[in-house]
């Protein structure tokens, strides 16, 4: 894959005037047009690799002039088909722009180009004492996370995108170029004007292309310990989720894995966890804070008849416990070979949680659907990730009306579907 | 003041067409027409008094008929003349919708009509083991709060308002009743749609009034200690607060008082701490964790050369305090007699903020200006309230130079101005 020549020359002064000539290989446009979901790739009618804003905005102008759709590419790691070009259109593929600038060590921020992931930014802060936790699992680009409004598993203490979002530089579809907190800002609190940035977090590219992002660090805990405890059933695990946090633990991660989940974690990642409803748990800070975040945690587990807590201290056997957890996707999908998953997101009020897992559990069961639930709990918030046959329509119409339920709270009514997920187009 | 008898009919259906009559004396116009800051009564053509969504409603369609500007009114504590009728117009006070609605423990969250004020709000809560921590200082209205993104002492732990509302009902221009997360959700987090609650928070009632705002609570801390720490110094102040920070303590509040605001304050408060820049500081956790932060924070002001720490720890003492600490507006009028204060608000980044005040204060003597100095500074966020005696143009022009430096970045680059506060129509 070679950038376009006249890429380069498609500055408004200098344009070459053969923009609706750009065009790339079946391969490279394939490529662009799906993530990681369920939905068929829709390919883009053309791949564009600009170098900066500048090109950025020259392109999103022709773009523009030309009536053209724009979809933002950062790593394709979605799950809800975002990147799909349903109306065909210009795909900008913004990996070139990989740089991380204007490191401010001691005000806790730092400034990236769209094309710089997670993992990368963390790689880059190594020797800082300063980390980015927000942690969605893939390795997504920042701007993309900025774009989705990513959260993960760090969520609950932490927070998602939108608390960690400081500036947003944006191209506008008709090319202007415009800074959401102000150019060159980087305020921890602001209250002049309207809070453009939060508007742009989550608009999921609707309302421009982000290409720059400021974002909030963190220094990096003192100490970190992760446990393993599984429960005799989803109330106890759920409960015990919620009696924590009620008791103000300021626990870093608590993910929920059903009894199918474990099961098709152990299989996928070689691990041999009791098959029961799980939690993962994480808890970040000083040595002797953490002894009391635990030992609080621990009473709470076992009055909820949960196992003994299984220990991961050093950071390999945490990074593998937590792989094991990012890959609950892949895990889900090999349940099933040939199939592909259909991902939910729903959030709940947290009192509400043991029920409508309970009741969803249910609901999967009578309706023939495998569908492994991870979740967030700690926000109230879990994926049922359902593996479905592509080629079945009968199936597909059952995975349809069950996402319905989910959704449109006939089963229940105060979930509330994090995203528009009902688009089922294979 | 009674009600104008007309209200209650105005509701579309039973409009009596007399809206356009509705008047009050001119005492009430008067009293609505200011807040506490410097900027000149403007009251407005008429005050309505509704007591339901509804009424907020057909009100403001009647005024959007009639090409009536709208300025919501809550508790009138602002400092920057937001509810100033600069057009004439319509003030809806809010006072008589006054309810907490849908408390939900177990889920830390809370729904308030517009009148419910901050302390109302935590006396409604005192048994529950909960409060909302947000303290701008004056016991403003909570959605007069929101509508201003409101901060204050306890932002550096708790953040502002922004992060803090989950849900808002308003009203628009013409009339429509909207709900930015969706009628009666209460999601910890959602990435359904743009972030139209965000958008709210801090619009200073430019997009529509509140009429209901859904908040976030806490649990109350098992225990919280004060203390009161001098230096000799501005610098060493503001360094321990940088290094304090950046050594992860989780401090609750963290205030600075240059020595001219230490100095108004104990005249006014009856208080006796050093004439010297002096921090205030309090701590929020578990009786273990309380330990470990005061012992960090101590080690820091010690090697800056603070002061021991004078300790408050029962609530009475903590209370007088902080009391003493939001009564600085006050204290500030107080060192000049029928004048009246001006009030800045200033937020940079962290690194900077100890050269900043330095200037600052440098500015003010060489411009013979008063202006005594507080701050949160650990959001790097600082208020410096100039008293002025408005009948002076001289010093009025001298005072408004001052914050075009301060706001325009012609002291320094980096500073910006929390709100724009140039209007200096006294």
């Amino acid at each position: 894959m070679t950038h376009c020549p006249s890429l380069c020359v498609c500055v408004p002064k200098e344009c070459c005037g053969q923009c609706d000539g750009i065009s790339l290989g079946e391969a490279v446009r394939e490529q662009h047009g799906k993530d990681e979901s369920v939905h068929r790739c829709c390919p883009p009618d053309v791949v564009v690799f600009p170098r900066c804003v500048e090109e950025v905005s020259a392109l999103a102008k022709v773009c523009h002039q030309h009536h053209l759709p724009i979809i933002p590419f950062g790593t394709g790691t979605g799950l809800e088909g975002g990147v799909c070009a349903v109306k065909g259109g210009v795909c900008f593929s913004l990996r070139n722009m990989d740089q991380v600038l204007d490191l401010h060590q001691e005000d806790f921020d730092v400034t990236v180009e769209p094309g710089v992931t997670r993992k990368a930014l963390n790689a880059y802060l190594r020797d800082t004492g300063l980390w980015f936790p927000v942690d969605p699992g893939a390795d997504a680009s920042l701007c993309g996370m900025a774009a989705t409004n990513a959260s993960g598993t760090n969520a609950v203490r932490y927070g998602t995108m939108r608390e960690n979002v400081i500036n947003l530089e944006v191209v506008l579809a008709n090319g202007t170029i415009m800074h959401t907190a102000g150019k060159g800002r980087r305020p921890r609190k602001t209250s002049a004007g309207y809070n453009l940035t939060n508007l742009f977090v989550g608009s999921e590219g609707h309302l421009g292309i982000i290409t720059k992002a400021t974002l909030r660090l963190y220094g990096i805990p003192e100490a970190m310990v992760s446990a393993v405890c599984s429960f005799p059933s989803v109330q106890d695990a759920v409960d015990s989720t919620v009696q924590i946090l009620q008791a103000g633990v300021a626990i870093a991660r608590i993910e929920f894995l059903d009894d199918v989940m474990i099961d098709a974690c152990n299989r996928f990642s070689c691990l041999s966890y009791p098959v029961s409803p799980t939690l993962f748990l994480e808890f970040h800070g000083s040595e002797q804070s953490l002894k009391e975040q635990v030992n609080t945690t621990e009473d709470i587990t076992k009055s909820n008849r949960g196992s003994d807590f299984q220990w991961a201290q050093d950071a390999e056997t945490r990074n593998q416990l937590w792989k094991a957890r990012h890959d609950a996707w892949y895990a889900a999908l090999a349940l099933r070979p040939g199939c592909k998953a259909y991902a939910t997101d729903v959030c709940v009020p947290l009192s509400r949680l043991p029920d409508i897992i309970v009741e969803t559990k249910k609901d999967l069961i009578e309706n023939r659907l495998t569908g492994p639930i991870a979740g967030h709990v700690g926000d109230g918030n879990f994926h049922c990730l359902i593996v479905v046959d592509p080629k079945d329509p009968e199936e597909l119409h059952r995975v349809h009306l069950f996402t319905e339920r989910l959704g449109r709270g006939i089963i229940y009514k105060l979930c509330i579907f994090k995203k528009n997920q009902w688009r089922l187009d294979q």
